[in-house]
């Protein structure tokens, strides 16, 4: 089973894959934990071109083209792979994020997502859990755990709260795929959602 | 007048890129000398993926969408503002180059490159100088200049022959814009020959 976490920055939801994870391996299931952008070995050296430096380093279609480039990779060396050992694969973000974050920055980009998506990656997760959040509390997180990664972060509140709509937006189109879940409380009480939603 | 530069490593196009850019300058023209991978900051960044390590360390596939994404990145930044302030653009290699290389690598994957062209790119120069040259002159060239970037050149003798010809086949399928140039002979004389055909 493929399945990934989705949601703005600070929701949780890298807490809540490795939690599920771990809770999957105790039932003595195999998984794979990853995470977008990156994932692989060359996928990371493109995320590291994509969450340091300046906010306008990239435009938003080339910013588009690196993480497709580095979506293709995990998926070939990683996700594809690790699927056909018969693992479950959880991955921190995938395919989702593109179409809320690019979509978001240009309107009309959200064709060209799907566009590249269609062309070039093809696979989508069996299931998508959708960590939601207020974007105050997300923001607040954020800033706490600190470090380069902060181009995302540094957009700001009104960004957060745009993206947050959006992932909204796309999990009302696809609610068989993407279950949105309470990101409020406790890491248990969260976790716990998780597994009774899968 | 946006002009391109091809042909297979060692034909000289790099030079010929460069003289004609300094004949141009001579008679008071302004004039954008590029190459790629590269050409700006950000597709430099992205060149260092593509040139260095072993020829197996991407995929084809998500070989060309480093490449679209270098591309992108020249297009914006560097190419467009030049024409629009009404110079000259010469690039060494340009949308041909992964139209032979990535569509020889995968025959599909051809109708990937023109598919990810009409997408990300969209533009063509007015001109391409094809520098045509025997793969065996080409690669003792390549060698005798030796440093990192030898991840193409490490491919060998038979794969230039190849490429060779996938660059006079585009040639034969687009003559009003590519012009086959004999590469054989001194500097002078190529150079002559491409203001010949310019």
């Amino acid at each position: 089973m493929f399945i990934s976490f989705e949601g703005i920055d600070g929701s949780g939801k890298s807490t809540q894959a490795r939690r599920l994870a771990d809770t999957l391996r105790a039932q003595g299931k195999s998984v794979a934990l990853t995470r977008e952008p990156g994932g692989s070995p060359g996928a990371e050296e493109i995320r590291r071109l994509l969450v340091e430096g300046q906010g306008e380093r990239w435009s938003p279609e080339t910013e588009l083209l690196l993480f497709t480039a580095a979506r293709r990779d995990h998926v070939e060396r990683l996700i594809s792979p690790a699927l056909a050992r018969g693992e479950h694969v959880i991955t921190d973000r995938f395919a989702d994020s593109s179409r809320v974050y690019q979509g978001l920055v240009r309107a009309e980009n959200r064709r060209l997502v799907e566009a590249l998506h269609d062309l070039m990656i093809g696979i989508e997760p069996d299931r998508t859990f959708l960590i939601d959040i207020e974007p105050d509390v997300s923001l607040a997180r954020g800033q706490a755990r600190g470090g380069a990664e902060d181009r995302f972060e540094s957009l700001g509140l009104t960004f957060q709260q745009q993206l947050r709509a959006g992932f909204l937006a796309l999990a009302a189109e696809q609610p068989d795929r993407i279950r949105v879940i309470d990101g409020r409380g406790s890491q248990d009480q969260v976790a716990a959602r998780v597994l009774a939603a899968l």
